[in-house]
């Protein structure tokens, strides 16, 4: 289904991806549902590998959104098991034993428990997944695992994406250089029959599982977590990173660590951009914009607000349209259910100020406004006039694309 | 604008409006926005009318929401003054003043107290209302009110609208006739900069304040709140009742009154009439659906999913595609937040169920399934097997003609 679709115009070449100590990566063709693409993907990792995860917060989670939870108590992982074609969603007990057969099977091959196996799945829901498929697989896939497999792993976990998504970042820790490089898969929350928003990092630092995972939940929240293409949640949400621990810089152990203040900024800024290559790829998207959102009474406050405008058929049709709409700003501002005082609100768009203390400003110069409307990357800025709470989230605008890939009749 | 839009095909012709005693009615063209179409609307009210109203629940509200909501206090009502092209939103104080205005001149031709009369406004956001144009125009509206004036005031309140929205009912109190007769008016939230959802109801019959309060705020529940077409909320949404007590029957004063059986049956599948109309119109819709929620832990539960269902663009463009996609439905079931086990859930489309107890029904006959998704009406169902809250709401599909109105550049 991805073949048909045409490239996003907000797409983005790959980096130059280089190996990340600690670990091997492949993908093989399982006919899971695909023909003739790779569509099942391996990573290995070295042993004292730590893990983190963040999940969907779907109360209708997909059987391997369940496993990988469960695999997570450990903090440990040996492997990496993700395919595409079948989200495993929906299928009662056949799906847990389906991801059963898939862990034990990477066990297996890897000689390590299958609790230390993670698993992410995507793709049409509702569908029995045929395990037996990724079992048969296999031996040829850990044959093929190589520390240069990231671009066929990007590929292979594509369902509608038109581009392959990675990022890379290296950065000093105790006078050692380290890599953080991801790959991640998302272009609608659930597209025709499949998609889900998958992210995967890989580290050769060495950091605690504790601190990984608090940097991963403060990392999503301000990229993964601060996205929106339609609103619309997908029952295989995973983030996952790891840390292999190969470079043999000290490990860290607390948050409070001088050395991870670089690492952070560079794992942070690493999961926003691998987060914008998805909304980059929204179904239908001509238009990236990120919605500002200063004095309200509280960061999450200031965060539903911004979600609220980001989530609005009418703000996204008004983008498409190139349309400086800035009433429906202040319509969305006004049904998120958040404090707001229409008398204190401003809106920007593009950093024009258009309307300020609750009245447009008169006779404000529309020219720079139209023009920035005309761009790629659109930015509206909200001033509630109430406190200090601030977000910021990005989303694409709603155009005909996302009906006729979403809408179209299913043969 | 609204002359532009082709006629929904869901629309409904006006039933037949006869007089409701107690209230005189009629429209002008006040030359407000539209050129040479009516678009100030008048209604008069016999004193000792009661008056009830629920409105948006937005943070930013029009202007006339505030003064409405002031007025209600009393409870009674003299006059109701609305006019399109013109929502009075986000105007700041020019925006009060100009209620002030408009309540003034028709507290005037009424020989009432201006806080006797409502105000509602729809069009246009962010720009001056121009009450001097309501005030030139209320002795020529006043000189036209007649008991006759239904369909010319459904009329006036249209902005994007194809089609004019009214309903009636006549039901027994005590051995006499009442009429219970509204009208409404909406397609989108805040369509091409304008629309909002108003409904304007009267009856004959005797009914206190507090009485109709109560009445109306059970009825909106199931209808004009219980319904969607973007999931965005207006400015200005408000629905109000008058009861002009002018058939002499006994006033009603008691919620437990058994007289009022009948009459509450009567006006909550009046307001859902009217409440369906707004859906029938809605921007770009070709299907209505509804979703029927039922074994959730509450009934609030159960709307919530059942919004989260009738507001996802996934399964609203799956509706227009023709697409039982029941794995959209899964998966706003589980984004709507609300307790839901998958194991226990049951998904039906037109009656056929086709997902039990967390699995697809082996071998399910889809073509029923395929016959209703053909039709206008489609009925989603759900069963979430947990106890006994449940709910029903109506939306629309989501088409290329929605983003058509929404998306297309203002000149």
């Amino acid at each position: 289904m991805a073949k048909a679709l045409p490239l996003s115009p907000l797409a983005q070449p790959l980096p130059r991806l280089e190996p990340v100590a600690g670990v091997r990566l492949g993908a093989v063709a399982a006919q899971i549902r695909y023909k003739d693409r790779t569509d099942l993907m391996m990573m290995e990792f070295e042993p004292g590998t730590t893990a983190a995860g963040v999940f969907t917060r779907s109360k209708c989670p997909a059987a391997p959104i369940d496993w990988s939870r469960a695999a997570l108590a450990q903090g440990t992982a040996r492997a990496l098991v993700v395919n595409s074609g079948n989200a495993n969603v929906f299928t009662g007990r056949a799906g847990v034993h389906a991801t059963q057969i898939s862990a034990a099977a990477a066990a297996r091959v890897v000689h390590c428990a299958a609790t230390e196996v993670f698993l992410a799945s995507t793709g049409v829901i509702g569908e029995p997944l045929d395990a037996e498929r990724i079992s048969d697989a296999m031996p040829a896939l850990y044959d093929k695992l190589s520390p240069d497999g990231w671009e066929d792993a990007a590929r292979a976990i594509m369902t509608t994406d038109t581009f392959p998504k990675a990022a890379t970042r290296k950065v000093e820790i105790a006078g050692e250089t380290v890599t953080i490089q991801g790959i991640a898969k998302g272009s609608g929350m659930i597209a025709p029959d499949m998609a889900t928003m998958l992210g995967f990092v890989v580290t050769d630092a060495a950091i605690s599982h504790d601190v990984l995972q608090a940097l991963l939940h403060m990392g999503t929240d301000r990229s993964f977590n601060a996205i929106t293409v339609d609103s619309d949640t997908s029952t295989s949400d995973m983030v996952l990173v790891f840390a292999t621990g190969q470079t043999g810089t000290p490990p860290i152990t607390s948050l409070a660590d001088p050395q991870l203040t670089a690492f952070r900024e560079a794992f942070d800024s690493l999961l926003l951009e691998l987060a914008l290559m998805v909304v980059r790829d929204g179904e239908g998207a001509s238009k990236l914009f990120s919605v500002k959102v200063n004095g309200a009474v509280s960061d999450e406050s200031a965060k539903k607000i911004a979600l609220a405008i980001g989530n609005s058929p009418l703000v996204k049709t008004a983008i498409a349209g190139e349309d400086a709409n800035w009433g429906r700003i202040v319509m969305a501002v006004g049904k998120s259910g958040e404090p707001a005082n229409r008398d204190t609100l401003s809106v920007a768009i593009g950093n024009t100020w258009i309307a300020r203390m609750g009245t447009v400003i008169e006779g404000y110069d529309e020219a720079p406004v139209i023009a920035h409307m005309k761009g790629r990357e659109i930015e509206i800025q909200i001033d509630l006039g109430l406190a200090n709470g601030h977000a910021q989230i990005w989303s694409c605008d709603l155009t005909h694309g996302y009906i006729d890939i979403n809408g179209s009749y299913r043969s």
